[in-house]
């Protein structure tokens, strides 16, 4: 699984204070657990602070990657503010998170990807509006990946997201996702599946445990990326169980070490 | 979900002396608590008994349908055993749990489930032994289907159980599993998935945990029966979550409702 740590977020009301106060302890400590939990990329989102979000996007990337090498998921929907991250970004290959179908959006992105060789997060939607079902979301994937392809960014750096709807606004919409991510990974295999997980139990109670069913289900039917909390020990237990379940972590040795280590929550 | 309750089992240390003892209250608290948390069918076995199985499963049949109406899965390899438990059952139409494609087996038992009009879990293994790829269980399911089809059995009437084997002894046994339920399902919509769940984590440590997923997985790809604990509240609040994320529970409606009633272990 590529996990993306998604704790370094302006909208996390634990995570702000230490943005606006450019706390740096503070900063690489929750980048550096997450990295330690097994985040490959970290997101970092400034949104929250309008017109200093470039600013203090710039400062999380150069303070992180001052002590850390571990590549970002550049988290914004302004192209401006994504290429400051862009050019501050000294971590490898960068996540663009996220580009949408919508023609304007994708016409101001699609040149930063290409420049910066970046890999992107494409969301299911479009001008039309958010899908209903998954017919619309593979169509929109397929029309995604065949604008980015043509643009020559590999199908590899291609994360596609279906785009969670809550189950307690539509009770199909578990079944909306999951034929999405299985519809699009059976026809792009090469092409990566990334969700926010969360999304799907809004509104409802006990969201904990339909988020961990959830994270299995959508890797049962191919979902090979996951923007979560890496530090939600019990999320990640069932990551590695489910990993151990699909015969990608040979001879459950992660698994069996991750119990020796003490890092399965029971 | 078709839940099979699996606690009224001989090979249980906790329940045998109450088989032993004939200790009605103990046997009926177990039939009456596993039918209260959602057993559709109580599976009955007195295999530990050896030459008294067959009275102490007559006896475990008598006890329980007294007082309560629920089905019973009726579980012995004896052919004998069988005829007596059906005998007994006078609480609708069981389960016999099970036949293989065991040439002998299934001779013996094939007229007790016509004469009996009675439903059958039949296991993936036949005369060759247990089989090792998915290729080769789809195929013995195959064969059974179309055995028992061609007896007058009802495809509603069948339980295929994939024989799951430990991913702790092959780290590729969990895709086969997963492969062969998809596979069945899709080729036999009417017809259901039923596994003994537990098997998967047989060897490893944390397995609570392992069985939870896999559970979450086995539904994702069409299981619809299973053998389990209903007493285990943690397994059942996967399952319950999963029902909702799989759009078989309307506005989450039974997932709300076992909220409201403290039923979620969270």
């Amino acid at each position: 699984m590529i996990i993306i740590g998604e704790k370094l977020n302006s909208t996390l009301k634990a995570v702000r204070p230490a943005m606006e106060a450019r706390d740096e302890a503070a900063i690489l400590d929750l980048a550096r657990r997450q990295a330690e939990a097994g985040a490959c990329f970290l997101d970092v989102n400034a949104g929250m602070f309008l017109e200093q979000e470039p600013e203090i996007l710039k400062w999380l990337i150069e303070t992180i990657q001052a002590e850390l090498a571990v590549p970002f998921a550049i988290d914004s929907p302004s192209p401006a503010a994504l290429r400051v991250g862009l050019e501050a970004n000294r971590n490898g290959k960068p996540i663009i998170n996220s580009i949408t179908g919508e023609k304007a959006r994708l016409d101001a992105v699609l040149p930063l990807i290409t420049e910066h060789k970046a890999a992107v997060i494409a969301l299911c939607m479009d001008d039309t509006g958010m899908p209903e079902t998954a017919d619309q979301r593979v169509k929109i994937a397929d029309t995604l990946i065949a604008t980015l392809t043509k643009s020559g960014v590999a199908l590899d750096d291609i994360f596609i997201d279906p785009m969670i709807r809550p189950i307690g606004t539509g009770s199909h919409y578990g079944v909306v996702a999951l034929d999405t991510i299985r519809r699009v990974k059976a026809e792009y295999p090469e092409a990566h599946i990334a969700c926010g997980l969360s999304n799907i139990s809004f509104g409802i109670p006990a969201r904990k445990v339909m988020n961990q069913a959830f994270l299995v289900a959508a890797m049962t039917v191919g979902m090979d990326g996951a923007i979560l909390d890496p530090l939600d020990k019990k999320l990640m237990t069932f990551l590695y169980a489910t990993e151990a379940l699909l015969g990608i972590d040979d001879f459950c040795m992660n698994y069996l070490t991750k119990f020796r280590e003490g890092e399965l929550e029971l």
